[in-house]
């Protein structure tokens, strides 16, 4: 099933298509180039569609959300139940990326992915609950391989059946930092000490303990790993960071690209660029986060994010403000006048 | 009148308020501070309107615009006559700002402060032109003494009278690069060869004209100016510069916030912040412009921009993307949840 959607995702390069969408850049009534890396995101948003007369009528922000078993071994600052807590949060309106995504006018939805709870239904949670959270990954595997797969094929479900012109995707999940830095480590080959950060507010004691465990954890998966980017998210990974990886197959398969959010939703697009590097042609990344290796990963991956605002809340509130940046783009494309239309003089 | 809306314009620091307004932020159902520079720029906002209940409801975008004699120099590609078909692409909605602008729901007016044309009714233009465009500052001043004072007291009306809760500036002007690259080297005391950019696209032997050209203005008025920001306004500035400047003060004054689009309208701030060092409180600097200097003049007066996406458009189109963000700061301080009254639990 994997093997499939990974086949199924194409490089958006099409050098026909590029000249054309760089000649109506070039014909809108702005110096040349002006619009900086507007025109960039306008481009790569026109390729990964496989058209010229691309637009963004409607765009869909999704929270996946998952609890972690290695919040048993006492590395975060939040209890576990925050999870809950705040999936129903985001389902009542209240946390900041529904608060964001409601001014911004896009669609929202959250995921359960494997969240501790069972919540009611509510038009703004997606069930796909694969299990009440995850195994401690401290010496044994998060998820089972058939957990695991589950959770990648509920992610590319959301992603093929959603039906929007740009997808932003953010997470939920207490101890999901500690799973992303494990990831970082592993499909990055960088040291526990470098990957691992405070998080939601570990500090101090607190954050040696979580560098000591994940350290640990990453020493005791290296010796049996098999180095693919499938086991790597199977044995330190979360049900909703498999889901983002499944999103963004199932988004790339439908040529939609996707906004990614920051250290935790990186970890999940980094899975997903190992499977199948030609992804990362369908991907924006929104921020760079404060978390501290954020900037490392964006750094090794040669990427430069669309926003720096020192933001580490998740969600998907940084894939929110970019997808804002990304409309504007898309709208300055499809409706600013050209100059022989706006009868204006260009360059001499 | 200058001495009178400089007496006008009060700091916003209050402690008291500050901790009221944190309280606020610390209370939201985020970890803390997790929204970075969001916090950052919902502080500001609350304390320059004076109260921790504050909101936006209505922002406004003003793009000032005015035609420059230097261009008699021959120091820019775009003809003077662009001035003039860019503010009624603006008036029709072809031009990036007005786009953008319609996008975020933005009120917009294009002020004409001095341009070489007389533009019908409109209403999204509004008229005070001083003059039809400034005389060329190479070996003479761009305005008079006059000129200056009606642009500075047209652009205090337009921010006086304008009802909106955020004001964002932009301009348009060919050859209003060269007024902004002297301006910096008036009031920054930097060489115009380090000031002066390509503009809207002044390459090779363009650039080398237009950085002598500039270097010897310069040094013609470094020989008998007073050293005052009012008279290097007047020397070497424009009438949409000046305009701008008038806007932030009359803004100021009635304590609404301007955000500040790039290269040309930061030297407008800068006048204005010579003028009264505390207008800087009522001011958020939208984005880095290519326009290389921009960053030096950043980097000098202590500011961190919003963004830094490669931009030198002007128009505005800067501030607009930097108002939806403010606007979101702004959103999630008002409406999201507390740990509260959602039932979240906080850091243990």
């Amino acid at each position: 099933m994997l093997k499939n959607f990974i086949q199924e995702v194409v490089s958006t390069k099409n050098d026909r298509l590029s000249a054309k969408i760089q000649a109506h850049l070039n014909d809108l009534t702005k110096p040349l180039g002006s619009l900086g890396r507007l025109e960039e995101f306008a481009m790569q948003y026109c390729l990964c569609r496989g058209s010229e007369k691309s637009s963004i009528a409607t765009a869909m922000l999704f929270t996946f959300a998952g609890d972690h078993g290695i919040t048993a071994e006492k590395i975060t600052p939040f209890p576990s139940e925050v999870t809950t807590q705040m999936v129903m949060n985001m389902a009542m309106g209240g946390a900041a990326v529904t608060v964001m995504c409601k001014k911004a006018g896009f669609e929202y939805s959250v995921v359960d992915m494997g969240v501790n709870a069972d919540f009611p239904d509510h038009p703004l949670i997606i069930k796909k609950k694969v299990g009440r959270g995850t195994k401690t990954f401290l010496n044994g595997s998060a998820m089972s391989s058939d957990q695991c797969n589950t959770a990648l094929q509920s992610g590319y479900e959301v992603g093929t059946q959603a039906k929007a012109d740009l997808f932003g995707i953010g997470e939920m999940g207490i101890g999901n930092s500690s799973s992303a830095a494990a990831l970082y480590s592993l499909l990055l080959n960088v040291e526990p000490d470098r990957t691992t950060g405070p998080g939601t507010g570990s500090h101090g004691d607190l954050l040696e303990r979580k560098k000591r465990i994940i350290s640990d954890a990453v020493a005791f998966h290296r010796k049996s790993w098999d180095g693919t980017p499938l086991e790597a998210l199977c044995r330190v990974g979360g049900f909703e960071i498999a889901g983002m990886v499944g999103l963004i197959m199932g988004a790339a398969t439908k040529r939609v690209p996707v906004v990614v959010d920051g250290f935790i939703a990186s970890s999940a697009a980094l899975v997903a660029m190992r499977m199948a590097p030609v992804v990362k042609e369908y991907l924006y990344f929104s921020h760079a986060s404060a978390e501290s290796f954020h900037k490392g990963f964006l750094e090794l991956e040669g990427i430069r994010p669309i926003l720096d605002l020192d933001m580490r809340l998740g969600e998907g509130t940084g894939s929110v403000l970019a997808m804002q940046i990304i409309e504007q783009a898309m709208a300055c494309y499809n409706t600013m006048a050209t100059f022989s239309s706006a009868g204006v003089s260009n360059k001499e």
